[in-house]
């Protein structure tokens, strides 16, 4: 497995590359991932790269976990061929300044939540694949409205990509594995776990949203919505547990793939 | 040579292809793109597609000059292997909603007089190389300000493209080809020939901006500035002369190619 940081290095791989866009602290969700498009590519990138421009909170971007010696053993265990983890100054020079700006797909839900998200998670896909030229790119479930943004940014610009969601895994409690997990203290995870709940409670009920906002168990959303990533329909929800702010979809109709 | 209308009947090209993107009406300015993409690549491919995004003035995008059968046999003469025309439908379906908002390149001169304008430029241009794949895209230097943007654009999105630039070419008696040219009465003609006078006459003045502004003879210019193409800054001025807005621009320092 080869690591490089800066984009001159990254070597020509022959045949379809499938890239896995990552900010590190990997966890088995993106292992799904890495596994995935191990299957159904020729070779794969994984990038790590924690991207400030998607960061509404700079305290959020500062407290965000890193680990980089364990993520390149999880990479060299999934078979990953090229590790990119470039630095910010090669993705983002001081003068950058142009941006891809999503429109509907990255309104409501997390887009509201946090400004200027979507902007820099779409530019810096954007830029990865141009980077990789991947014949696919992975996302996880779990992020139900990057992955819509994502396709629709592909399809309006004509990205030569095809976008892959590999449903969300979770702990045998029901949480969605997330990298921010770890900073929940005990009695945290443990209220946490009304997210699930209630989104698995909602799914066959006649109002979704108007059912999960009552099984909450208290626990204060910041949006519970209905959301289309193109191919499937999700009720998606956000909801703070102390500092940490905690995202989680489940299935109502079509299939993630 | 082959005319396709859609994304999906683009051949697969063998070997480097280069683009031309065009809005049709073509003059002698466009010859000089396809000669010289024409003389560095193994196949070329010209689109043509009068783009409304980029037009701030619906009554100037209404009075574009469209004759599509003379552009195609010129493109023929040219050897161009693939004519890409596609509707605005095709480019543009009526729920595109992402974007490519470009920078600092956009400000000033054009971008200050045609709100939108480069935003238009950079999307389309941007899916063009999508769609299209070219080692290398040719644009002329008289849209100097495009230039700007489109390689600040390539840079910052890291799209795996060179952009390549043609010296202006100009009528025997000194006038920059547009194809809005054709919309100028004779008296107006001659009156725009100032522009072109006043821009070679302030080159080497120790302030071109102001001898350029002085020799304009009468015509008032909407801007006259210095601009960085990354290789090369020119000075460049746009005027009205009745309805007609023109622009042009000459090299100051560093190369056009």
């Amino acid at each position: 497995m080869k690591v490089v940081r800066t984009i001159v290095e990254l070597p020509e791989l022959g045949g379809e590359v499938g890239l896995v866009p990552t900010m590190g602290a990997l966890h088995a969700g993106h292992r799904a991932l890495l596994d995935r498009a191990r299957a159904e590519n020729d070779a794969i990138v994984m990038s790590l790269f924690v991207n400030a421009a998607q960061f509404d909170d700079p305290a959020d971007f500062a407290a965000y976990p890193r680990d980089e010696a364990a993520d390149l053993r999880m990479a060299e265990e999934a078979g990953v061929d090229v590790v990119f983890a470039p630095s910010a100054h090669e993705l983002f020079p001081p003068d950058f300044e142009t941006w891809v700006e999503p429109g509907v797909a990255a309104r409501g839900g997390e887009g509201d939540a946090r400004p200027g998200h979507f902007r820099g998670v779409a530019t810096v896909c954007l830029k990865l694949f141009q980077i990789v030229r991947p014949a696919r790119a992975y996302f996880g479930q779990k992020d139900a409205q990057q992955v819509a943004v994502v396709r629709r940014m592909v399809r309006d610009l004509n990205v030569p990509v095809a976008i892959r969601v590999v449903p969300t895994v979770r702990d045998p409690d029901g949480l969605a594995l997330s990298s921010r997990n770890v900073r929940l203290a005990p009695d945290e995870r443990e209220r946490a776990l009304a997210l699930p709940r209630a989104l698995a409670s909602a799914r066959d009920a006649a109002d979704p949203v108007a059912a999960a906002r009552a099984a909450l168990n208290g626990l204060e959303p910041e949006y519970v919505e209905v959301r289309d990533l193109g191919d499937a329909t999700v009720l998606a929800a956000a909801v703070r547990v102390g500092a940490i702010r905690l995202i989680d979809n489940v299935l109502l109709e079509g299939a993630i793939g």
